[in-house]
């Protein structure tokens, strides 16, 4: 768009286009709730300001990123904790702390090869990388002919033809679903149970059509378990565009080979750490608000979306909170879980840690769905948490939200339920969030400062106003 | 985020996060409203399972993008006509042809240098571009010291120190604006009115900062105006980094000199064409419902977003109410404008053409917001055709839209309002859209293909209701 000339030799800014196009920043709310004010409106105001003014979570996932990827056990997940635990002595926050978590040191290797051998198109190599958890192979690899299904239903099926093959899952992520999420979890079983599935059709190995939206050659890593009944076949998920590859090749000869080369390890699990920072309350010290992320990453890329921008955000929500010299009743902490993608151990830890003993969290807002456009929060707890909170929507429209609702928070702060703690969930715009998760192209740059500022806005104020204001 | 267990040896998807987080399809409209059930429902969900599923609007972006960028006059622009043209054909529409309209013909030129020569720091260039349609310098450049202002008010207050000088205005977009949209409005009168202001003021030339919330070193250009009263002096836009290097320099040696260096070239305007295909109403194929975008850019980048987006989306409408096999009552009309950039020439003259005297318009929808996720759509016609419009909220909702209200269109089918016509603007996020806009960044690569099919889905649905059931 740009601007024109209303008359010919008069300058006139198209001032009603601007006019029309910008009457976006009050979201639609109904009258109702639109009619009654808030004493935090202003407030709300003020700290959005200091964020996009600063812009700062950018700068914190800058640091968080700057370390590379951080898988559990590894040592950059280990510097990641350092430097987040400086980060935080370096706000001023209180209680500045680690907690210890025992985590998985399972290591991907530096070999992650499969070429194709075809009578007809000859060798090809494809886009891979192992599956979190998988067992090596030899060294020479695994070479198979290869079984392509597309759910474990046509696997069973065709049982008698999988002894000694490949098994080659390639279910695509079901495009026209709007909730790209819905369309990961209707296709990610093939990663988590697709080597146990293989395994009990006869199958030597498990290759898994990444888990992504978008058509290139990263390959997607994440999590997948072995059955403890079955011996272990090794598991590798492949580009999407090398999977259709795969499947165009088969089709031309059904016999081609493929060899899987893995030198993935596992490792006894190490002792790491969550990163804990408050601002503890002035009236109810012991009551938190806890806001969160995961500190700890896949192998590839940087996990900048997921999940560097949660603990950017969690961070950024507290320093926004001090820096505009607010006193919370309750204490407002926040927690960086090492450990979500390979066990959710620091959840669980941070959950049963002795130190929980004389608190109670009265609620958890986590942010592990990308640094994208925040939406909407989430909210468990209960119909009644739920209005309590929905009568703060005014103050969710200024930042450029949509909604407050029914839902719950992730997978860090989902051990807290049994506190009957209330977990919250930042829910921002989903449509990229899975060109990037668990592969290469995971870095700082696929994250939009001013994005990523808002979610932690948005956090800010929440927190703010539970610690205030209670939650229910 | 990820999978993890839930029990030490039972493996289970954390079902209940990806339920919790996959609530969000259904965007929070009152209750009346999702109350009200449409016979469109079911016709929305395959539009948009057919768009998502091939994403084509995509495809038509990669076609109109491949000639570079689309200056009005330029041989690319006409490339571009001449690609469209055979796309709506090969697409099967009706009545496929062009329309004359007679565009600027202003050239860039190859010369775009700025060097600062300071005691202190030496000699340093700038990233910087003419502002459109700017004249050129001597060939040995303008070479002056420098005046920083933030506003034309400064500019006034210090205007016996502007004689001779580069006038540099330097006042950056408001960051804590949510829209930005209004921050880049808030700041546009620095870029389409600096020369002549600096002019005025004794100024030898004009250098702007870009228009942008990015932090980065692509310049950005856009529309400027001389006034026809004074002498032309060169405007050219440095980018953001470059704006605060000069500035900081300026601190440092406030005697410092710039030069600046341009060849660009205005000629005699020639005669293009908007494109336009349709299909025919089958009973009242004389009142049409344009969905449209521009066909030019700026000469920088691809004009991937502004407005290649809004054309591939117009088409992609056509195409999908054409291959879902539906018969509008009314004609629905693609029109590719020329001309949008340098004089919205396009727009005028599609409104006056003697082919428009059989045919009333009695809506047209325009994209020209860049091709991110839809948000909604501003209408224009008054309270009645907002209420309307607003009756097919629960069929948008479905897309992941969140208002139908008040607002407007765009530029090239403003003219259009002088006939009745009822004039819609397709809004999506903006967070993104002013790091591309009008600059090197703005390439097929920085549009995600989602989220480009649901803005063409929404206008097909949306121009297929109106085209069935009328604006009021």
């Amino acid at each position: 768009m740009s601007f024109t000339e209303k008359k010919s030799n008069t300058i006139v800014l198209i001032v009603s286009a601007l006019v029309f196009f910008s009457s976006y920043t009050l979201a639609d709310f109904s009258p109702e709730e639109k009619a009654r004010p808030s004493p935090y409106l202003e407030l709300t105001r003020k700290i959005m300001d200091m964020g996009l003014r600063e812009g700062r979570a950018y700068d914190i996932l800058q640091l968080i990123t700057s370390v590379g990827p951080r898988l559990t056990g590894s040592s950059q997940a280990e510097e990641a904790v350092k430097l987040i635990h400086q980060e935080m002595h370096s706000l001023g926050f209180d209680r500045v702390h680690l907690e210890p978590t025992r985590v998985r040191h399972w290591i991907p290797g530096t070999v992650m090869e499969a070429r194709i051998r075809s009578r007809i198109q000859g060798i090809q190599s494809l886009s891979i990388c192992p599956i979190g958890g998988s067992i090596a192979t030899p060294s020479v690899g695994i070479t198979a002919e290869v079984l392509e299904v597309k759910s474990f239903d046509e696997l069973h099926r065709l049982h008698e033809k999988a002894k000694g093959k490949i098994i080659f899952f390639n279910r695509a992520m079901d495009p026209t679903l709007l909730d790209t999420f819905r369309a990961y979890g209707g296709a990610a079983e093939q990663r988590v149970r697709g080597a146990a599935e293989a395994a009990k059709a006869g199958g030597v190995a498990a290759l898994v059509r990444s888990l992504t939206t978008s058509l290139d050659d990263y390959p997607h890593t994440g999590l997948m378990r072995y059955d403890p009944k079955i011996p272990k076949v090794p598991a590798v998920c492949v580009s999407t565009l090398g999977a259709n590859f795969l499947s165009d090749a088969l089709n031309k000869d059904p016999s081609l080979t493929v060899n899987i080369k893995l030198d993935c390890q596992e490792f006894k699990p190490i002792i790491s750490h969550n990163v804990i920072g408050q601002i503890t309350g002035t009236e109810m010290p012991e009551e938190i608000v806890l806001v969160g992320g995961h500190l700890d990453s896949w192998f590839l890329g940087t996990g900048a979306h997921d999940d560097g921008a949660g603990c950017a955000q969690a961070v950024e929500a507290l320093r926004l909170i001090k820096e505009m010299g607010l006193k919370p009743k309750r204490t407002i902490r926040a927690v960086m879980f090492m450990d979500e993608e390979t066990g959710g151990t620091g959840g669980k830890d941070y959950a049963q840690s002795e130190n929980r003993k004389q608190e109670t969290h009265i609620a958890a807002i986590e942010s592990d769905r990308g640094g994208f456009m925040p939406l909407g929060f989430g909210i468990g707890g209960g119909p009644q948490t739920v209005k309590h909170i929905q009568q703060w929507k005014a103050l969710f429209e200024q930042i450029g939200m949509y909604w407050l609702r029914a839902g719950g928070g992730g997978v860090d702060i989902a051990p807290l339920a049994k506190q009957g703690t209330v977990l919250i969930g930042l829910v921002p715009e989903c449509q990229r969030y899975f060109d990037f998760h668990h592969s290469g192209r995971d870095v700082l740059e696929a994250v939009h400062p001013r994005e990523l500022e808002l979610g932690a806005i948005a956090m800010a104020v929440l927190a703010y106003l539970i610690a205030q204001e209670g939650v229910s």
